[in-house]
């Protein structure tokens, strides 16, 4: 019985072998290069020579600290086939944050990229790096730094062979690493299986994942630091699709001039990027005819952005997934039998995280234990398991315990699911508000507050509440122009959450602020909040 | 890390959830059955408890002896999903093999369509079926038969709830087993394991595998006791997609009907079943519109074939595979830059076995164990291995240590590999002429013996010879109407051939024979012309 082992390895052989000339792109500082997967096949095999004269073992942590582009591309096919460990790191995250991710892989040897050079050397601590043997700057030339011993990437694998005989590997080792910038404590480290990359490739190619065929033009505008860049490197590779990555601080004219030259079928990235791609073609122009999907994950993707996509005949895909599942779960794909759905219904579905792909399993969950229904009202926790969910945080037993519950991940998300199978997310777990045995979602009450014309942002949060368990308590920055007293916008937003909400949905305070504090990653950052009031003295003040 | 097991369980769930109204069609007897898959779940889960109830367990095996229908289907996933090990028999093998199969598997319980009752009596050996407590029969009532214990199919789930929770079953659980009905020697057990069936699942919906979405309507003629019906009943459930499944002895009218009532758009089932239907087609017309491809495999399809379902609009894409392999390995697509070809090259390339799937690993080797070039010209052995290929066969060590080596299946199958990529098999293993240091394919010198005007049928095989190791001898089945004595014929068919091969290529003797003798899948039988004909004695005469 049993079967071969499920590796990466095969994807890289039969891209190299079915399509010699399709191309990997890379824009650069020093303009487009473009490399054949006969190339990138030889360049990876180089690597592997390199890596392994550095002194690089089975089960050794590489980390990368770069943008996206072909070399980086190069890494994440070349560390995993030769059985060590591909940990991309977030360049974005606090210094701490990146001295403790460093320390806690123990990376033997570090990829950088020139323009990242100075927030590595200013996080570099030589306690926490001292796992680091090497440096190699992504690069012809190595640029003036205090970073050593360090080489640039073209003399590191140019003077290597292309040969290269790749192990056969167990489908149990290890492949990649990420940390979640979790908004709380320290990052937790995933670490990815030859076996959960397979999986999470393949899943992708169905039509039911991304479906990625072979004349696909695929542009990861997500940063290969987050989750493998959704895994689209290895996806369009054992599609034996074209490679397409926009390299450095990709503005959205960039971003318009790969997809119109390189003929960008599927892109993908946050909303954030693609509101800045509207308004430049709004702006400019732009010939937007080859590109069927852009894939849309990291937050929510308002239906404004899904509308506006679609009237240039672009489909707005949404997606939802997590460091913790390689990391797609769901896609947000129209179902054939909703295709005729007025546009404000097909949005508001297409809007939602979406249906979960082939070879997963979830379910949603009260504070009960107890499975929801699938109505698009009911909420509960959202529970998932499958071949590219991981079961573990590494070395983190603690988080384990809170995460995980058997088989199961507890995403810490909260969850309706529709009667045609739509996940939405309506919250973070922690963020929701547990009132009288209900629950309240913050996000939403959020949202119903800021639809008020006097408020710039709002936040919500639970403030302890010895009766109802917990109460909503809303921070409020009305805008410029409003002309209202911390006492009448307490009332008005009472008032104006009440029209829409049952009673108990209605904040018990409302504390106006000039700011929303705001995560690394941009989110409303409510731990702040909660440390700097005392939410409960402001129920008191009731 | 880990990431959680691969097993069938989700894609069911997956289809129940989000696509309860979606169809599972089935032509009995009776007529037309519908049942949703809301239905289908239920009655998979009632079949689950009514296997407990027999006494089923974990490991244990379930022969299927049924042509396709929905009650196939509901046991292709309850036994796996219990963790026993469904036994798909085909009862068109002699009834000497299916008493070894039997009795090798060890079933525990057989299910028999009511049309199949007869050969299974005639197959029935106490010492043979000793495992086996109890027999059902797929439908309402069973007929007068001498198998007991017995019942029928209905009776027995008819009495369950449709209340089952699936076992969590490791990945490597047994799932499948298929006997490959080996031309010589006993049959071999190939068993699938839950990953190997999750894992080839997965492939199928990929584009570069069959590219199955949830709005296709797939219907399956190669027969469910055909390695899995090549696994469709599975993918088109993890597609969430409409299942069709055409019966007991389908006609070409009852499959075209299917066809034009049901919205068929991907359809399966070796080449003599389409040369009927385009018969069908040409005499009485028909509405194929809704037909996106034909998957044809088993045999090689005739480019005559692939051209006219492509002047009708359908797609004909061949396919590979074995039993060994789940079973696909190559499927022929036509690769992006090869669509602008003339039509006749570009069948030329779709009669070709095909391009590796996303996942596997092959390679093509000489008789001295090097790989081949990728020319279209020279050819060895195929070679594979992946996922959903097995690495042994049941109980068989000795054809273990033939038919593997290493973590490579060997294949039998000799084969070139083109420019693009695509497989060719030229000829079997045992079957190539190894003249001199050289191979000479058995199978192409036939096609080009049976391309004289008289010649009907023509078989090649090696006779051993002192000099050259082997040498051809044809075996020569004339026309009715050709008046060749057998001396005539020799002259005439090594002139023939030398028309258009190099000198060796010439067979050395030439036999007249009335008929060439058949396997029982109706191939060319050529261990029974060896046995009968003293073929080095054929050599000396020359």
């Amino acid at each position: 019985m049993a079967g071969y082992d499920q590796t990466l390895r095969p994807f890289l052989w039969r891209a190299e072998r079915l399509h010699p000339a399709q191309e990997v792109v890379s824009r650069t500082h020093d303009g487009i290069v473009r490399n054949t997967y006969a190339e990138y096949g030889d360049r990876t095999r180089q690597l592997a020579n390199a890596l392994e004269d550095a002194g690089i073992e089975y089960g050794d942590r590489v980390g990368t600290f770069c943008w996206n582009h072909h070399r980086h591309a190069e890494a994440y096919f070349a560390v995993p086939n030769i059985g060590s460990q591909l940990h991309t790191i977030n360049p974005l995250l606090p210094a701490e944050h990146i001295q403790y991710i460093v320390e806690n892989a123990e990376d033997r040897l570090l990829f950088v990229d020139q323009s990242l050079l100075e927030p590595l050397e200013a996080a570099y601590d030589p306690e926490a790096f001292e796992s680091v043997e090497q440096f190699v700057v992504m690069g012809e030339s190595v640029p003036e730094t205090d970073l050593e011993p360090v080489t640039d990437y073209e003399s590191f694998i140019g003077a290597q062979t292309a040969e290269y005989e790749w192990p056969e590997l167990d489908e149990e080792s290890p492949a990649g690493m990420c940390y979640t910038s979790g908004t709380t404590g320290k990052p937790k480290g995933v670490e990815y299986t030859q076996q959960m990359l397979w999986s999470h490739t393949m899943m992708t190619l169905t039509p039911q994942g991304l479906g990625i065929a072979e004349d696909d033009v695929i542009m990861p505008v997500v940063p290969m630091f987050h989750v493998n860049a959704w895994g689209l490197p290895f996806s369009t590779t054992a599609a034996g699709a074209k490679h397409v990555y926009p390299g450095p601080s990709p503005d959205p004219a960039d971003l318009v001039e790969l997809i119109e030259e390189e003929g960008v079928t599927i892109t993908a990235g946050v909303p954030t990027v693609w509101f800045g791609v509207l308004e430049y073609v709004e702006e400019h122009g732009a010939d937007l005819s080859s590109l069927d999907q852009i894939v849309i994950g990291g937050s929510a993707a308002p239906e404004s952005l899904i509308r506006e996509f679609d009237d240039r005949g672009v489909e707005v895909v949404h997606a939802w997934g997590m460091t913790e599942m390689s990391p797609l779960g769901t896609v947000a794909h129209l179902k054939a039998d909703l295709e005729d759905l007025p546009a404000e219904e097909r949005y508001e579905k297409q809007a939602k995280q979406g249906l979960v792909v082939p070879g997963l399993e979830f379910k949603v969950v009260d504070d009960d234990g107890e499975e929801v229904e699938w109505d698009g009202e009911e909420f509960g926790e959202l529970y998932v398991r499958g071949p590219w969910v991981t079961d573990s945080y590494f070395e983190r037993p603690e988080a384990n315990e809170a995460d995980f519950e058997g088989s199961w991940l507890k995403t810490g998300d909260i969850v309706t699911v529709d009667e045609d199978g739509y996940v939405k997310i309506v919250d973070r777990a922690k963020d929701v508000i547990k009132s009288g045995g209900e629950w309240i979602s913050s996000v939403e009450l959020e949202n119903a507050i800021m639809a008020h014309d006097d408020v710039s942002e709002a936040t919500v949060i639970g403030a302890p509440h010895e009766k109802w368990q917990e109460r909503p308590v809303a921070f409020v920055v009305p805008t410029a122009d409003a002309e209202l007293e911390e006492d009448e916008l307490h009332d008005e937003i009472q008032a104006f959450v009440a029209d829409d909400y049952p009673d108990w949905w209605t904040p018990d305070a409302v504390v106006r602020i000039d700011e929303v504090p705001k995560t690394a990653t941009g989110k409303f950052d409510k731990k702040t909040l909660r440390e700097e009031y005392e939410t409960e003295s402001l129920l008191e003040d009731e």
